[in-house]
């Protein structure tokens, strides 16, 4: 059979010809406008070709801050001409969102949880259709509570689980639930991981990765305004989840490996981890160190992103 | 049986002598300090009480410019004294959320989705206790999605749903499902109901509210980057909401309604729709009409606390 075959016929070597991202929605196309509402953009009113033709690594955060923060330090890292200063939020006609481009380099905050990244992620993936992007990486930079490892360590996500530490993320369409593959990019955190190890600073493990839907009974926190377990219930459970081999919890990895899968996006999940949940359930660290720790996935990623671009080697 | 010994012994009679907020957490009182890490704020950094204890209505929603509106706009209402200029963010040492007081109006933002605003809603609940609040009025005051009713009509909850239409919300606590009752203040809901009646420029309704954890598929859009089902299944799940009782969609009233139910607060849920979801998924509609659909749920609120204030008869 000749190759040409092949490639018509098999998913893998259509891939290799073009890597592209996929939506899943055979309505856009009848749509005559796409209103990206909670990004304030449309593709009436915006030219995105233009905008974000050449983007090549979207990097997602919870915090617009912070989401900023890293737009001004990969412009600084890029060596791009200009003043941090002028790089403002693309989605300024909205506070849902914020959104930096500093070459071919996206930063967007997703907010809080499961359905506020969702949102983000329909509305990203459908811009990077309507931009015609291509070879894509997309990177979640967080900040976790950490399982039975020391506050300030990077967790590189191996596989995304649930509660209960089941590797699928459970989406309910039109009142019926859809079981998804949480599956990741394995090469993608393999070579994340093979950089981090060139640098000492950036304590570094793979792991699994825990996404709860709440911050305080779902993560079997005491601190909450509501608890009826005991200290000991809770260290059983993250006892069961570090046998489990979670690492670090969250509440965005299942939702942002699903979609990323489904739309065939390679994509990572690279998470500090503020405090060690056997130790204790309040984030007490100082700001100072706080936002050290924070720079931690920042850095790791801008690494990638310099060795992608062969500004170092 | 002499009263006093009812009183010891029956809740009911207990929250008539004095209705307070109940945290349910018996740990709460052996902690040192108490840090509320989203909103910023802490027991030892922050004189609580001092700046929250005079708190009788809070209202929350999800966007942080339109809960600063919001605030500025009671302060207007509320005829006090000063420049709205100097309504100043509370919670400026973190962008997660936002927090403004005017007077004994509590102004919060809650993000998007259920495990944003359960987050919130910790907090919150939290720093009225440590406040030592007590008769405490909740508004969420949203936007939403309408069932089968015209844009810019203001839906105040009867009971909220989740996506199979059943008016109780799933709490997973160390990897158990446990379910809680929804069920929100129906005298609050009547009296808005009855103010809203004597507000003839505020088309308002009583219905049920469906949350859902997504906007796209699981609200049956047909423009998400996802969408695996056709116009006519879309149409079928939304007339089946409607014969439930459905008449608005959001994303955040079952945890709200669960959690004020569990901690003994008088709730309400009042959102204005933006679109008829039978007539379409984008939000089209002009900027300027959207605003002012917004700011339906903020004047009927604002009627409310002024009739409870007895600034208006």
């Amino acid at each position: 059979m000749a190759p040409i075959l092949l490639n018509c016929a098999g998913k893998e070597d259509e891939d290799y010809i073009k890597p592209q991202l996929h939506v899943k929605n055979p309505h856009l196309d009848s749509m005559e406008e796409d209103i990206l509402y909670h990004f304030s953009l449309g593709t009436k009113t915006h030219n995105l070709p233009e905008m974000f033709g050449d983007v090549k690594f979207v990097c997602v955060g919870g915090s617009g801050n912070r989401m900023r923060a890293f737009a001004k330090f990969m412009h600084q890292e890029l060596g791009l001409p200009g003043n941090t200063d002028e790089i403002t939020d693309i989605c300024e006609g909205t506070d849902r969102y914020s959104m930096y481009k500093v070459g071919p380099v996206l930063s967007i905050s997703h907010g809080m949880g499961v359905p506020s990244i969702s949102i983000m992620l329909h509305e990203m993936i459908k811009l990077l259709h309507h931009a015609g992007c291509h070879d894509v990486n997309l990177f979640r930079l967080g900040t976790s509570g950490g399982v039975g490892i020391s506050p300030g360590t990077v967790v590189i996500t191996d596989k995304a689980v649930d509660c209960f530490f089941r590797p699928q993320f459970e989406q309910v369409i039109l009142g019926k639930v859809i079981i998804r593959s949480t599956e990741l990019d394995a090469d993608l955190a393999e070579e994340l991981s093979q950089y981090a190890s060139e640098m000492p600073e950036l304590p570094t493990v793979i792991g699994k990765t825990m996404c709860t839907s709440d911050f305080y009974e779902g993560q079997g926190r005491l601190d909450g305004a509501l608890c009826s377990f005991s200290t000991e219930e809770k260290v059983e459970y993250l006892r069961k989840a570090y046998n489990a081999g979670v690492r670090n919890i969250e509440m965005e990895s299942t939702v942002f490996a699903a979609m990323c899968h489904m739309c065939n996006l390679k994509a990572a999940v690279v998470c500090v981890t503020l405090l060690n949940r056997f130790d204790g359930d309040q984030i007490s660290t100082p700001h100072e160190v706080l936002t050290e720790y924070q720079q931690r996935p920042q850095n790791l990623v801008a690494h990638f992103i310099k060795k992608r671009l062969g500004l170092i080697v």
